[in-house]
């Protein structure tokens, strides 16, 4: 593609040669010739002066830098849409194998369903998803067009899934929440998990993630979120949209987590809890009471990061006064 | 169901119409016409008098209540069993597929193998079990009767399962335990991992759960044992019965925990070390030292709890004394 | 096996009846008749003078214990050759089942595919390969000789696989990394992720586990690494030759591991750090900047070890003179 092409269809003003071809995207240090790179922070401008890739996406014309130039206002955004373009999504022709097991199930059309998917009863699937070997799909389940589900997915019954969800390989929706009761002599009756989890439209959910199904109504996970890997969601939570949870984190049952939330990767969230709007909360940090919108919390148990650095500064004074009083 | 008989069947006082048709259980605020709700803690009290719910199970009778009310001990164990009047688990028709694959079982009368399911040899499975597609089961493998094995689950050679058994998607039973010698020059020699993992009686295994085989004996986990998702036991662990494994808790290798221990989620316990009957491990602490019966261990190293909080105190007055000294 | 054969095949001085033979490997406690086990630590040693087992490894003579001695240099490390002499490792007869879906791929002789097996175009795979059931191989994949494949293993696009790897059972390799870019209005966009994994040679990967494939070029991990289980790396993490991972470790994106690295359980590292050769990280420690080789960091914020352990003590410190004040 044409650098010219590029830097429109991005939205940017072109610096340079604009006939350049560009093939594919890379990273500053690695980016060679036919390829373009960004520089997304202004500690990285002076590594611009020495890159040989054929063009970068700046906020500003840095001199000196012996590539073409596209200025945009956020350069990593405008990477990220130009690697769209770079490096459209694979395309699956649609075919539904012989050797998949399907029950009953209305599947749209351009689907491509791949051998040793197990399809059950009552289910919709719709127009352009795909659907990788060893994949189980409940009965009752229900998901959009546009999907893509990877290898070895359980989707359990009466899952609701959106447009345009990713479900990355081994993730586990729907599975039954953790709920029991405490009899007398100490056994834990199970409670039965009737409700259902609910996907909504551009959620991608990351490798062997869980998340539980209700015990009656729905566990939801808000339009547009991003889970990383191995993140744990349990029965009854709610979280909002465009949100992102980094590896590892866990949310307990029926905790709420507002719109634009980032979990760190290995927080946690205690049950029944709020996190506001716009909150973010640290690496390991676990979460005990509710947190107000827009706040960051930290450590264990979360508080307002401010307040968890005064902890490690006075911590470390005693510290070196414990020191220099033993000498 | 009609209320009276419901109530008389979980052994509770009905207090107003025992006419009134059963079908469904719900939450407080959720709960409609025909529904059955619970008031499990005083707080909520106050609720019940708004509730829609046709009837509710009460610790005692609340005045002014709308609905009708089954007076129980305990409302939340009533609630469970209600439920599985109400929402009795799903029942599946004997049958063996003939697109699994079993190279030699024994199969008890009753089950079910669906589709894509691998069943090893010399593997024996009990009455009534249900084994989901994409199940693996390896050579020499023993399940009992009436139990649950969702899709994707690994069962490695050698497993022993008792009876009623709940094993959710994605977990991995019997895998290789986590052994290594050092070579001189740094590299790691496998120890083969000869032993298997026995789980006793009404144990229930999260989704993507990972069990990993003793060494020489056996890795043991009691009946009656709950597991939350993503739980990691290593080699040679004993875990006692009734215990609560809360989601992505670890134990290492050799560890013993007891009976009726309860790990709360993302907590984790170091190699070697006991854990006493009816302990309590809080979110995110992690075990260094054994924790004797009975008590409530928090924290880094993990310590009593007591001890844990006045901790937090003593940090909180610290820094507010350093936020003092500095105005 | 003979005690004297197994002697010197290890590299042990044999002191006592080399005539004895040796059927089986046992800890010091369970071991009997017929059975080898070791003495690794002092501490250890009084067990042996009560053992019933038919020969110990010790790292010199024990008096008065009962058992065949071999004494060597690191015993643990002798137990360990001599369980795989006593326990060789399963053998698999080559067979390619005609229930795998084989698209296009070119196996080595002495191969075994199990059914269920999906295996995409353009794959290579080496001799003397396992293939359990309900693999995922997409397409463009290389996999070495002797690799052992576990059941429901999903393996991305692109990805390298060396010789002599080990997958446990559910772990996914080359998924998407976790890229996204932040829109004015709060939305993320996909960076799409072109790059591959890299597995070199001996290294064995946990159940579970998940290993992010690079934006652009590589993630990699170095030569006789061991992952325990539910282990997250992120993309384009590089990870060095020797290191031990042990279970539910987090390694965020770019994040660099240099050789014999050791991250105990739970802890995890963040983005773009690097951690220097023959580090070890403590278990549930959270590392937040680069650590120097050969150093013990401990803690959240991880730091030296022994400035936690003064940290500690001086909490301990801060906590007792509370106690007494109060009294």
């Amino acid at each position: 593609m044409k650098l010219s092409v590029l830097a429109e269809r991005i939205g940017g003003r072109l610096i340079g040669d604009g006939d350049v071809d560009i093939q594919a995207a890379a990273s500053l240090e690695e980016a060679g010739a036919g390829q373009l790179s960004y520089v997304a922070m202004h500690t990285y401008r002076e590594k611009a002066l020495t890159t040989k890739a054929a063009a970068i996406l700046v906020v500003s014309e840095i001199e000196g830098c012996p590539a073409a130039q596209v200025v945009c206002e956020d350069p990593y955004l405008g990477f990220a849409r130009a690697m769209l373009e770079l490096h459209p999504p694979a395309r699956y022709p649609a075919r539904i194998s012989d050797k998949a097991e399907i029950v009953d199930a209305d599947i749209g059309e351009g689907s491509r369903v791949f051998p040793f998917a197990y399809i059950g009863q009552h289910v919709k699937i719709g127009r352009r998803c795909v659907i990788f070997p060893h994949v189980f799909i409940a009965d009752n389940v229900t998901i959009g067009d546009d999907c893509l589900i990877y290898s070895n997915v359980s989707i359990r019954e009466k899952t609701q899934i959106g447009n345009r969800v990713i479900l990355q390989d081994g993730c586990r929706i729907g599975t039954d929440g953790y709920g029991f009761a405490r009899e007398s002599d100490g056994h834990h009756v199970k409670i039965p998990q009737v409700g259902r989890v609910v996907i909504e439209d551009d959620v991608e959910i990351g490798a062997n993630c869980c998340i539980d199904r209700a015990t009656f109504a729905e566990t939801r996970i808000g339009h547009g979120t991003k889970f990383d890997n191995l993140v744990q969601v349990g029965h009854n939570v709610r979280i909002g949209h465009d949100c992102l949870l980094v590896a590892q984190v866990g949310i307990a049952g029926s905790a709420k987590i507002g719109n634009n939330v980032t979990l760190a990767g290995q927080s946690g969230v205690s049950g029944h809890l709020s996190i506001g709007d716009g909150a973010t909360i640290g690496g390991k940090s676990g979460v005990t009471r509710d947190v107000p919108p827009d706040e960051v919390y930290t450590g264990y148990p979360a508080m307002p990061h401010r307040v968890w650095s005064r902890i490690q500064k006075a911590i470390m004074r005693i510290v070196k006064e414990d020191e220099e009083s033993e000498r």
